[in-house]
Formats: C-alpha cells, sequence, structure tokens
C-alpha cells in the first residue's frame, strides 16, 4: 500500500518517511506555488533520504488569500493552517492517492487540522490521513532523528525549505518588504535534513 | 534503545509493537492486579508475535480505589483512567524502562492521559511516553491490522484479555453480581490476537 507522505525537507517529515518505510510503500510529496524553488531543495533531501519525490503544484490563488489572511491577523497561525488545509485536500484529491502521511508532532500546534477537518477530508475524497508522530514528544522525536538524520539546523530567516512558510515570507517580502516578515513571523530554528544514517 | 509497550493482548497493542519493532528492541508489559489470568493469557499472545513479554503486579489498593470509582460515577470513564495512569507510573518507575508505548487510537476517549499528565509522567520519572497510534484512526489501523495480524473479535463479556477493564468487572461480579457489570459496562466489541502474519 502506498502512502504519500507531505514532505517539507525538514526533520519532522523525513521521520514520517524513515517510520513508514517498512510498512508502506513511500513516496514523498512538495506542495509548491512555485514562488521559490522549494521543490527542488526538497527533491535534494529527498534523494538522500533514498525516497521517491514529486512537487505538487497549489493554485496561486490558495497564497493570495493565504496573504490576505496574514496581513489582517498579524500572525501566521490561521494563514498557514488554511495553506495546510489546501494542500492536504489538492493532495487527497489525487487520483491514486489513498494514505496520506503528515510529520504534526504531539506539541505542534501549526499546521494543524481540526478532528472535524480530517474526517471531512476522509470521507469526502477516501483516504486515510495518518500523522505517525502525533503521539511523540519533541524529545522523542529528536532521539529518533539522531539515530537515523543527520540534520542542519538555522534560524528561519536564512533558510530555503519546501514548506509553505518559506513561500509565503517570500510573498510578504515581495509585496511588502522585509520589515514586515519579521512583524509577521517570530523567529525560530528550522531544521534541514542533510543525510540519512543507514 | 528499549521500548516497554503496555500490552493487553488486542489489536491496538499488538500493532505498535509491530510497528516499532524495526526501529526499537520492544518488550511488551502487561499490567495486572492478578484477579484474573490476563497476564497468562497476554504472555500467549506475545508468544504468538515474537516478542518478549512480562507482568507488572499493580497494587490492589489501586483496584479498590478504582472500584470505589465507578461505583459513585455509575460509568467506568473515571475508574479505567485512573488505573490507566497508575500503570503508566508503576511502568515508569521501573529502573531501565525509558520509552513506555501506549495503543491509544486517535479516536481512544478510554483510557487516555491528559497533556499534563503525560507531561507530568515524562518530568517526574524521566521517561519518554509514546503512543504510535495517536495520529491514526480507525480505518487506517484496521488496515494495518489486516495486514498484520489474525484477530478475533468477540462481545467484551465473553473475552479474558490483558487490561484493566477485564479486572475491574472481575472484582465487580465478585463483590456486586452479574447484573452491575452490565449495568455499569456498554457491551462493546474486543479483539484478540490470535497469530501474526509475517
Amino acid at each position: 500500500m502506498r502512502a504519500s507522505v507531505l514532505f517539507s525537507g525538514g526533520k519532522d517529515s523525513s521521520l514520517v518517511a524513515i517510520l513508514l518505510e517498512p510498512f508502506f510503500d513511500v513516496e514523498l510529496v512538495t506542495c509548491s506555488f512555485s514562488v521559490l524553488p522549494v521543490g527542488e531543495v526538497a527533491k535534494m533531501a529527498a534523494n538522500e533520504l533514498g525516497f521517491a519525490h514529486r512537487v505538487l503544484k497549489l493554485d496561486s490563488i490558495v497564497l493570495e488569500n493565504a496573504l490576505t489572511i496574514i496581513i489582517n491577523d498579524g500572525y501566521p497561525k490561521n494563514a498557514i493552517n488554511y495553506i495546510h488545509q489546501n494542500a492536504v485536500e489538492s493532495l487527497a484529491s489525487d487520483v491514486g492517492v489513498k494514505i496520506i502521511a503528515d510529520g504534526i508532532r504531539r506539541d505542534d500546534r501549526v499546521p494543524v487540522l481540526t478532528d472535524s477537518q480530517v474526517r471531512s477530508i476522509e470521507d469526502r475524497f477516501g483516504i486515510q490521513y495518518i500523522c505517525p508522530l502525533r503521539g511523540y514528544g519533541r524529545a522523542a522525536v529528536n532521539m529518533l532523528v539522531q539515530q537515523h538524520l543527520v540534520i542542519e539546523e538555522g534560524q528561519s530567516d536564512d533558510m530555503v525549505k519546501g514548506d509553505y512558510e518559506t513561500e509565503l515570507r517570500e510573498m510578504i517580502r515581495q509585496r511588502f518588504g522585509h520589515e514586515k516578515v519579521s512583524e509577521l513571523f517570530p523567529m525560530h530554528i528550522q531544521s534541514r535534513i542533510v543525510k540519512r544514517i543507514m
């Protein structure tokens, strides 16, 4: 059975792929608006991990709507969740996709689908949405990451990653300047996988 | 790294053991008050699965307290959660236990530890508590079970299993009669593993 893992090139989605590998035929899928080469960056990471990878192009109207949301809100949570829901639905509507796996951890607050969003997507599209790290805390994830991956960590500002935040930040930078990005997004540590420990 | 899986002999805890097997040194642990031979029943299931197994004896005062709770409440939720918390803490205090894995699914409501109970146990005992099925819905679990296990299902009334409910029901039957058991516990389908599909 194939599992399609939402893949950003970060440690959580990489670990999900590794945990599922003994039980599923894993493909990695990176969602992109083609604003930045996040698909290519994620593909390099996928090659390092040794998994099949493809890029799913998202409708640019979704990014425009997310931009409106974040500017109105003044913080990123709802905009990121909005993109995430659209990405999951877009992948779910892909013929042949039956299982979607997401890298959400126990302590993650963003992006997270609500229970009713999950049930609605599973019912409407006839897919299973699984979060293999949902029952793992930060320390347990870090322990597994250390055993299986070499990662590089850095400030979110310096790092092009295969996630929605990277492209949303870039759109804000283009339209409103760099200051606005710093105002809307708190600095936080991002990870990118360098290689897999076999 | 060793993972100690709370094991009832049912499909969820069996599946947890199988999912963790490629990544951890798995041991199965069945908690028992020795009211019924639940340890022995679970050990047979563990042998079928091919995992190391041991029984952890719980303090009978915990069962007495749970009995008081369920009689006062008139429904089992709080009593089962109370036993569960004590079981996890008892296993966590075991020297050498560093990772405790639990078979809770996304849709499970009982037994479930709250986020603050989990954090408190992890901090006090220096362990990691993981729930590998927490991000899996019923259909995804059933699909994996079908691939890896042959199970037998039956009414909760007829089945001796390695879980707290079995012993709590027996205590109520001894003290208050069979009628009281039926009054307090809604009938539901239980599973027991028969063998593993290799």
